[in-house]
């Protein structure tokens, strides 16, 4: 019997559809490598081809836009929001705009061209995080801001367009749709219970088991309840915690290797899976501190979204998340 | 200066990336096509291939399940829901569940195998139509169901499985997030101004004229202000009705010319695109005349879904939808 299942934070519900299951292996793919360009910009030296550096890393020194780093973040040459001008807030008739006043920036993970995010060490991975901090405080100060999104597209099925490992960040103007039903559902919760969601969560996880992927002292990577996609994870800190960019060197270590560990064990268990993520935190300029939880939500790209997710808001997923986790914890990394 | 856009009735943000312009004519293509199978389940002759039909129309007779129908609808083989079984709502600590039932039928559009639905004559899509009506006057009968989709994925990219021309069923025991979310919006705007907002959007447009793409007596097709994909089109009936299934024979006719002339735009300025198409109606028992109005959202899919969409429920579109309804108004057909 196919099963409905509702998130608890947002409400969204998606159906676990066994009639239509697969094993976890049916799911194995390799990615088809992304058409190679003659010139990658990402590239050490040829820093020229991207726009000038905001930030980079290069413990042994030497001149901005010269190679010799270790992870860089550039502009991107594309970018889908503009930083300059004001917000032009207009209604036209019914309808209501702004410019597209923002940040569009792209993290180069590694200067090597063909590692992956789940190759990285933990310390270049711990790094990536850094490198996400550094870009969230610095751009938290203008004024015209409201989020802060970082996310990764991997794989052609993911909306990767350059091959070289690279993550991506946007700045914008409004809190998005998606954050902001976390945002309502926290509230909420809290309201009645005093308790973050997230962290009644996270205790039902751990004493459930069944959904755990892995585990350290400050993170979990879990398999919700109601997954969207399969072999869908989610990785949360397990002490309660708003703002992603307030977090100490030892939480982002403890991230560093858990994280690492959930990208391998995908990889391990899948192939070499298409996948996004994206990292949920507190917007900008509100306060969430005692009910909002950041988290990150990897979403393998396995099975297409078509007609019925996009008519209704809700997801097909063929895979339990039980069977998933169990899956990937069962994968040797 | 890219822009942002607001839809009026569910408050999504979508932003109109002009940095990242592409002329309409780069969005051209013909979609692969899908893997031919050895023995087509949907064609004439192989009926005892699917589950026994629930309706045909057959305007010779003829015996149930056996050729001769000039269209036929049959319950998905591999049902996302089941129809028989109770609803079996349940806690689970945090979480919700219950059991996946609903319908989930298949509208076998044609017998022929290699028609399009932009390829059949209007007195043949109106059947269609007439196929969805009957079909949702069934299930609403079930006591259970709360809402029924009619959907299409036509093309591999869209999550078309099988060639042969079909559109989709799905009744379920839930309203979906999409559609309530609309309600929502139409509710509000109700309340403020005792008007439908569809109905003051189809005045803006047909006024403004920039964004539509079509038109008769009874039907409008535009481009929506805030198009969440390139040449995203929606048609709406131009007098205020909520319910797709109470449309009377006049409107259905004038539906069948005016969706096979966007259909036909589409694949005339685009090559043959791969494309979604949602219908959204009124809930099967909920009060919704006054300020809820049915209409068909056509999504072509030209564009790759990625981190940004799916971290925010933002959409970036690189085709302003004006540009889009020009060169749709434009193509000969």
């Amino acid at each position: 019997m196919p099963e409905l299942r509702r998130d608890p934070i947002v409400g969204r519900w998606v159906i676990i559809s066994t009639e239509r299951a697969q094993r976890p292996t049916d799911f194995r793919q390799v990615a088809p490598p992304l058409p190679t360009k003659p010139l990658c910009p990402l590239c050490p030296g040829n820093e020229a081809q991207t726009p000038p550096e905001i930030l980079a890393y290069r413990a042994a020194g030497g001149a901005p836009n010269t190679s010799g780093w270790s992870l860089r973040v550039v502009p991107n040459k594309f970018p889908a929001l503009q930083i300059e001008g004001d917000l032009g807030r207009e209604g036209v008739g019914l309808y209501d705009r702004m410019n597209g006043v923002g940040a569009h920036e792209v993290i180069i993970e590694s200067p090597d061209h063909k590692t992956t995010l789940a190759s990285l060490s933990e310390k270049q991975l711990e790094d990536v995080f850094w490198a996400y901090r550094d870009r969230i405080l610095d751009l938290r100060k203008d004024g015209r801001l409201r989020y802060i999104l970082v996310f990764k597209n991997h794989g052609q099925a993911a909306g990767a367009t350059l091959e070289h490992t690279h993550s991506q960040l946007i700045a914008l103007p409004i809190v998005p749709t998606n954050v902001l039903n976390e945002i309502v559902g926290c509230r909420e919760h809290y309201k009645d219970k005093e308790r973050c969601i997230y962290c009644d969560i996270i205790h039902q996880e751990i004493s459930d088991r069944s959904r755990v992927v892995g585990e350290n002292s400050e993170f979990l990577s879990i398999a919700p309840f109601a997954s969207r996609f399969p072999f869908e994870v989610w990785v949360l800190p397990k002490r309660h915690t708003s703002y992603f960019e307030e977090s100490q060197k030892f939480q982002f270590e403890a991230l560093a290797r858990l994280f690492s560990d959930t990208l391998r064990r995908l990889d391990r268990a899948l192939g070499t899976p298409p996948f996004n993520f994206v990292l949920h935190t507190s917007p900008l300029h509100e306060r969430t501190g005692e009910f909002y939880h950041w988290h990150i939500e990897v979403m393998p790209k396995l099975t297409q979204v078509a007609g019925f997710e996009w008519g209704t808001g809700f997801y097909i997923n063929p895979i339990p998340p039980e069977e998933a986790a169990a899956f990937l914890r069962d994968a040797e990394v």
